[in-house]
């Protein structure tokens, strides 16, 4: 499986691709940090973000993208451009066909380095052993969206299968509901 | 001018098109309602209203989009899909090529009830009048996506003069301050 992982944002927005081996294993494929201007109109900010995700999902051919999901408890201003890159990107993995995951930032960081709350440092320092790199990646952007792709790679299929257990849960109340109305016609 | 209004959301995302006809005249073109289901992935209800948004450039033309500005003071959840709706059609205007103005929901207010505090009803009544309609726009996000088309026609000239005065001022500024240095450097 391959993992696309955004950490969204307008002024710097990480994106990297790993592959999942099997189990624990992940291999590096690619990373880079999207940047636009703050001065720049926020539709053209849009635009760059959105045409980054396109080229990269041509170029890698990921099967999964995996998006850090927003909240809104920090920066007011900043959170709504967030909260905008992530919509582009999760249209353009809507327009190519392929599922789109989200995970928080703390489900991100007990992934890699086993604690929800570990700072900036440790997820990058977790990423570069993971993916056996030369180097860190640099800025925190680009380790925060290999972070997310590894995290999906680990998490993901668990989601999967919850997903399908709670569709199957509420197919299953679906059924009994209608056979209950019904019986209750019959009674009547 | 042509402005196509966009009340951005993901359970209604209402969409309109108004003509300014020259001072405050403004005449009705067309309006809609884009609905997505609550249950639906966030990338398939993104994917359809970027597609609405689309077929509305493409079928009306306008000259500029006008989108409401989202804050985040309210609910905390249902502002994140309204910032990513809005983002998927700031984005769709860029696409097209064309100028994205925001106003906020008291600047639309302001125009078109005269009152920035002014509540739902007023608005629909407002538009209704203005625009000449037999009946009024239902549900309140039609309304709303003419009533900021409307703000647009009326406050998108005085917008773009700002905008211009706003550039210059910060052109003048750049040669200044080199100017300055230049002077400094000559000085040393």
């Amino acid at each position: 499986m391959r993992v696309l992982g955004v950490d969204p944002g307008l002024t710097r927005c990480g994106i990297g691709v790993v592959d999942s081996t099997g189990g624990r294993g992940v291999e590096f494929v690619a990373v880079d940090v999207v940047r636009t201007p703050a001065h720049a109109p926020l539709p053209a900010r849009l635009l760059a973000v959105a045409d980054a995700a396109d080229r990269w999902i041509a170029a890698f051919s990921p099967d999964v993208v995996a998006v850090e999901r927003v909240f809104s408890q920090h920066n007011v201003r900043s959170v709504m451009g967030t909260a905008q890159a992530s919509g582009v990107i999760a249209l353009a993995a809507a327009r190519a066909g392929l599922p789109v995951a989200f995970h928080t930032p703390s489900e991100v960081k007990a992934s890699v380095t086993g604690a929800g709350r570990a700072d900036k440092a440790q997820v990058t320092t977790m990423v570069t052993r993971l993916l056996r790199l030369d180097a860190p990646p640099r800025p925190a952007d680009a380790a925060d969206a290999l972070a997310l792709a590894i995290c999906h790679c680990w998490r993901g299929p668990m989601q999967d299968r919850m997903a399908q257990a709670q569709a199957r849960a509420a197919e299953l109340a679906r059924h009994h509901k209608a056979r209950l109305a019904a019986a209750a016609k019959g009674a009547r």
